[in-house]
């Protein structure tokens, strides 16, 4: 069956299961005379020791504004709550419900596509005070964490406790594991250990109404009912808010080694990439770099005195056993070379690993941090299949290079996924041109079976690409779910899909 | 926070979004005319070349009672549809939902609890004539299959067309797509590749009233929307019909190789293969065996004339370069002797890794192929976590043991789940003692924070088990779901759980 069926054959006799939703009105939110009301209740309910509840106008743009994200709402909510435990979010929840007040959660605050602005106003839920490990379960390989630990710090901690396991999925460094969960993000690791969904073992989730449920128990394998881990995972805080995560750990391997190729072309570098994938060379990262996003490396100086040649490039991460990571290394030069790459630069030691990885993570703040004046940074994801990379990959580097502007490429290629950065001035129309080349880049992801985000997640920015990726039947199902467990439609509104069908 | 609090703090005002659900009325079916009607109907719709369905009587019992089931319904289907077609299936949904006919998917026919029981009647929908692979993608490595293609047959196909991938989800030999999606199973490969959510990149899906959707385009990786595969996968049929899904597929290992060692008890040999998970080595399959299964194997007689000792066993199998292979058995020798395991016996060539091999696989239809007069075989499984694996086998195989019965042990260890096998004669009261044993086992897992089903999946037989693991908040969130895709409830009724709470 070809894709364009989903939306013609429709069994539907037109009053079908789907339909409700489709004709919904407009959510009708609290008034602000009622919105005061629930906010004094909130305080009440959760006080009098803390205050958990800002309203500090820095602290509301803080939370509401991202200075990196595609897009903005032009408001903000009206409060910031900071609750201690999952009692106190069940107890703002219950009375955001009875209010009809939107909940929108807030972690790392690093995400891309407006996932926490405020188009509804309502109360920004800041996890920040619940960043903690709350059990770690050494024998199981498991660990219990709140939502706004940080990936990096939790690996921190686990290295602290003397462990051998670490938590492999690596997003932008700031990320926390709240947000992570929201957005089922990915990184540099996901090529080797999977995204965000793959190692979570159970949430504790506070519902729509204040209902707080736990999805499992602990099983790293489990056939029990609906899988709701995945489903949770990746709804952005729009099905319920995330008070506590278990999630899988990885034993860190025995040795490791980080290497940069070079190659003529995008196309060459893209094409050699596809190739290890096709022969199933278990690398532990392969990212694909351009000779722009080279340049805002060197530039970065993160492994000066040492620079780096500014060409189209992969970086490898190889690890496991000494023998398999000298085994993956002469396999993968194999395949470098028949496809015009130059000689493998070994990263020298621990040091300068450690250092040239984080300058490729570091690469969205490295662009930022050469915006001058009032530039700003579109930043977008999309995935495709192998078979697709290298095309479009290339026709969309000469479009974005067609823009005059300073632009890469970059990306977790192993997994067809990478990403467009392109500095632009808003104020001199540059930012419609942004825009129109961003979204041929995503059509065209589309049109070669791909999607229109590999892990950024839709937020508020990619609405209009989802409908066009999925159609309006699949994401009828999607609007389903979430009017069965969000009747009020009060957490992350705006989110992935508007109440009333685009 | 601890498990229990799940069912304590409820924010809700009694008045919540999943009351409703809770005081449903049981579904009201169609009446014996209203389902000729609708047979009619379909028939009429999809015909006149092909009469696609069938009232023969053996067909209808082979459709609602299977031999290996733990549990059977006392009622049959009234007919069983073959279509040919994602349309047909459309059609079939259509008009049984215009009639209140219950719809109960049907592919390999090998679950274990009750899955393809028609309770309510209804219509059996098998997808015999939906067994094709539609598009081989070798380049992006991925298969588009209907539902009624086995695994194997897959595999056997692939490797026809010259390819070195396969599709490494590895379940009972007789199990075909379709199924494997409903249960979320998984097999040998599991610790090293995963279940079956992990290999699904779209599906195509029938819903409860005809529509039909594609969940997502063909990308490895996504973070567009929800993840409706990983809420279909699993679901039990029970959210909608799949008649095609695209799979991932992954490279085969240059080298195999397969070797069992014995241990004193199966505590050692549980404390062994939990110590090298815990050591991260990336074996291909662990498998545990007791000294009753491998008997089975011997009886069965796959491997003579080589015989293997009747003891605690652990099978391996280890995939990877040559190398790499053997690094992986250096560092299990090593945890096998510390743990009191003998000497490692290899399967001398490609023949008997998978005689071998073929043998574990077996080993349900071995027991099957040992009954005598009117016995059945009661076959369960959990999951724990590692550091309870040694526990709970130890107990539930005394447990077992001391009911005098023919029993085996036998699992999936390296995922922490592991079945019980019982041989009893239901008319001499043995059933009783066998489902008090085995609730016993299901209770313990619970117990240490495991789950009452690794890979088997709820269907008819595990309802109140589920109830026992999740808590009544949690299964209300599955039966919201349900409710929200399925209004009428005509999809799989009775299966996971019922309409009206427990």
């Amino acid at each position: 069956m070809g894709w364009g069926i989903a939306t013609t054959i429709t069994g539907g006799d037109g009053k079908g299961l789907l339909l409700p939703n489709r004709k919904a009105p407009t959510p009708q939110y609290a008034s602000t005379k009622e919105m005061e009301i629930a906010i004094r209740r909130i305080r009440e309910e959760t006080g009098p020791l803390v205050d958990i509840i800002s309203m500090d106008p820095e602290d509301l743009h803080a939370h509401g504004y991202s200075e990196w994200s595609t897009v903005n709402a032009s408001s903000l909510p009206v409060a910031v709550a900071y609750p201690r435990s999952t009692e106190q979010v069940s107890t703002i929840a219950r009375i955001c419900h009875e209010y009809h007040v939107p909940i929108i959660p807030y972690s790392g605050g690093s995400s891309l596509e407006g996932n926490f602005s405020a188009p509804f106003g309502g109360i920004s839920v800041d996890f920040a005070y619940m960043d903690q490990i709350v059990q770690f379960n050494r024998e199981d390989m498991d660990v219990v964490v709140q939502p706004s630990i940080g990936w990096q710090d939790l690996n921190d901690q686990l290295a602290d406790m003397g462990s051998r396991l670490f938590f492999p999925v690596d997003p932008g460094p700031t990320a926390k594991i709240g947000g992570m969960i929201g957005t089922n993000c990915s990184g540099t690791n996901a090529v080797r250990y999977g995204t965000m969904k793959d190692w979570v073992i159970n949430l504790t989730v506070v519902l729509a109404d204040g209902t707080v449920i736990k999805t499992r128990r602990r099983p790293r394998k489990s056939s029990a009912g609906y899988n709701l881990n995945g489903l949770f995972v990746g709804s952005e805080g729009t099905l319920g808010l995330v008070t506590e995560a278990t999630l899988k750990l990885a034993v860190a391997p025995e040795a490791l080694s980080v290497a940069v190729v070079t190659f003529p072309t995008i196309r060459d570098a893209a094409s050699a990439a596809a190739e290890v994938m096709q022969n199933g060379i278990p690398v532990a990262a392969m990212e694909i770099m351009d000779e722009v996003q080279m340049r805002v490396v060197n530039l970065g100086g993160a492994t000066a005195p040492r620079v780096w040649r500014e060409l189209p490039t992969l970086f490898f991460k190889f690890s496991g056993t000494k023998a398999s990571v000298a085994e993956n290394i002469g396999s993968v030069q194999g395949i470098a070379r028949r496809n015009g790459g130059g000689k493998f630069e070994f990263a020298r030691d621990g040091r300068e690993q450690k250092l040239l990885w984080s300058a490729r993570k570091e690469s969205l703040w490295s662009m930022l941090a050469l915006r001058k004046g009032r530039e700003e940074v579109w930043s977008t994801d999309v995935a495709v299949p192998f078979s697709r990379l290298a095309d479009i990959i290339e026709v969309s580097k000469k479009e974005m290079d067609d823009l005059g502007l300073f632009a890469s490429i970059l990306g977790h290629i192993g997994d067809g996924n990478f990403h467009e950065s392109i500095l632009y001035d808003p104020n001199n129309g540059e930012r419609e041109k942004v825009e129109e080349c961003v979204k041929k880049m995503v059509r065209r992801a589309l049109d070669m079976e791909g999607t229109c985000t590999g892990e950024h997640s839709i937020g508020w920015g990619k609405k209009e690409s989802l409908l066009w990726e999925v159609g309006p039947d699949t994401l009828a199902v999607m609007r389903a779910i979430k009017a069965a467990l969000d009747p009020r439609w009060i957490l992350n509104p705006g989110k992935i899909f508007d109440r009333q069908a685009n």
